[in-house]
């Protein structure tokens, strides 16, 4: 491919029109995600509480936009007044709950659609997370941090809404905090978010911004596309585990207890555990 | 009651003054729930944690006004500037729960007391909700959605901060979600919302405003003192069960199980708890 | 001390830049606070689950503001658009957290530094009240209950957001609400704010306001060196009781007992389990 027409191709991505077609996929796969949430009693939770049900799935839909909102002191409901998304997302919601014979779940649960919709929803994410960074950046044009943070909301939004969402649906799982065990998509926004600041803000990375852009959709893609179809879940674990024995104390912590100083008693229970 | 007079007396309602007597009714019903909520232990919690059950109080008080600004972006504590509704939630809170030989909570639950208030609080309900719908309106005016929302928020938002209110209170009680089993006052409100949003957006209501308006009214105040003196709960069910049938999934469930498909699983456990 | 001096010395202490000496105090103990409330487990915490321990840190230290800001209908986020409070926040958190064999916890945890970084975080609670007062009464000139609760909110911010906090980290513990059992820091700024609005707002407060400001600052550091050195942890208990006693029922409970009227199902619980 010769470098002239991969841009073009960029150029082309950076203009992609999200609706409707992907708006769709986006709505289908957090209705498929609310009903997987549910569990094997996802239908009878659906024909008792329709009302709890589609909110809960109008909230991970939304979950982004409005978080962002909620954080930046803008109207938490704006979102919603995207009624073409709103209806888009009913529609969805409808389809994969209360189709006759289940056949909207089964549509959607088949491999090639699941396949594109999901590929379709990483172009969108990648999307999302970029207009978080230029939102936050012209609203705190010096904040990186701030960016950086409305970025991944914006990317991952529902892992971070997802208390909320059970809560909705009357169920409630402290221990689900996306901050504790954040998942491949809060990752990548996050990374996806850095380097976007670091291409507006700073003049490291060289690259056009329509590549830098593709770069970035192309790896959401490709890493979902491998989720699902290989079963790679996290390819960012071995460069955590090297940060964090290089900056989180991994390394002085090796040599503490070398040394027989250190967290004598977390090392006494850890051993009584082991044992 | 000829139709010229019924109008006047609409025109009446729809400009009726809230302030004081209608606040004091609203107020007085807030805290006599709190009181309730609180079960048999309320006089004592009410000693030991006295700024613990003013605020959850004052919480209830406001939860129409605090939620909604919340949602729409607005400041949360803005309902809480208008001082002389807050020195009669404050009075009323004390009333309830502070005189001597509980006198002010025995007339308050004195059933003529209760019956008055509950009827004024009902017409201030109405207002909440048309305001509620008219301010949506102003912000977004053409996301019916938005203001339905903020109507059924306004008319019954202490039913959606119950959560946060008992967390104040020091207790959790996540399954008590208004979202699962949505109470006679949201299901009114949100009818209401919907009724309005009608009245003023679209056509297909041809009575006089004055007149929907007082309607809603009657239909609040009516099956509020039903509710009371009848003990009648819910006169929503029989539609929503209709509506279910139809729509979610209700008359497509049965024919698949006739045809011995769809949810297998969930039928087999269904057939244990029976047995 | 002769008056002039210490006028001059007030005037000094009202001017005090909080950057970066009091920012440092004020974020070292923040972290160091984190870290107990993790207890045994923090250097584990802190390996496993950087992420969530640096949020719930920051949201420790920039308490007061987000809480405030979340209220008063302003960005949450902004207050972290202070890059520099930021840089000098993360670092305290990681010399608490990271450094090799944990000096830098151990220095933190040494009696002097702790000992002056709480007196430096006294002035600095004084000052931020002091601006939560300012702030909220430039937005709602005559709402002397928001300006209370936006200065006490400033005064303890992470006193409010404890559930939050730790919800970040996976825990959740609703009981622990600072409404219910609200501690000094709370109950300090309160009166400072009451104190403030006083001066503010009414002419009861003849004092010049430099000297009343400084006499907040001088009862902060005063009650929390006792607290560290002497052990003395609420003053305010005996008010409390007396205001308890006169205004929330206590003197007319003990008359009704005495009457043999009043709560009998109460008392007959205590008696149960008082035997």
């Amino acid at each position: 491919m010769d470098p002239e027409s991969f841009l073009d191709l960029a150029n082309q991505v950076i203009k992609l029109k999200m609706y409707p077609y992907f708006d769709v996929a986006h709505s289908l796969l957090c209705a498929l995600a609310v009903r997987e949430d549910l569990g094997a009693g996802a239908q009878a939770f659906s024909r008792k509480h329709p009302l709890s049900c589609w909110l809960s799935t109008m909230l991970v839909i939304f979950a982004g936009g409005m978080v962002v909102n909620g954080l930046l002191g803008e109207p938490i409901l704006a979102p919603l007044k995207n009624t073409p998304q709103l209806v888009i997302g009913t529609v969805t919601w409808y389809v994969v709950f209360y189709t006759p014979f289940d056949v909207g779940y089964k549509v959607a649960k088949f491999l090639p659609v699941k396949v594109v919709a999901s590929a379709m929803k990483e172009i969108y994410r990648a999307k999302k997370v970029y207009d978080g960074v230029t939102h936050a950046a012209k609203l705190y044009p010096n904040a990186y941090v701030i960016m950086i943070i409305i970025g991944t909301l914006k990317g991952n939004g529902a892992g971070f809404t997802k208390l909320v969402e059970r809560l909705i649906r009357g169920a409630w799982t402290p221990t689900a905090m996306e901050t504790m065990q954040p998942s491949f998509y809060t990752k990548a926004s996050l990374v996806a978010s850095v380097i976007f600041v670091l291409d507006k803000k700073t003049d490291l990375i060289s690259a056009p911004h329509a590549l830098v852009y593709f770069g970035i959709v192309i790896f959401f893609v490709y890493f979902k596309l491998s989720s699902i179809l290989l079963g790679i879940h996290d390819p960012f674990v071995p460069f955590e585990n090297l940060f964090c024995a290089l900056f989180m104390g991994g390394i002085w912590d090796s040599l503490a207890k070398l040394l027989g100083k250190g967290q004598p008693k977390e090392e006494a229970k850890d051993a009584k555990k082991t044992n």
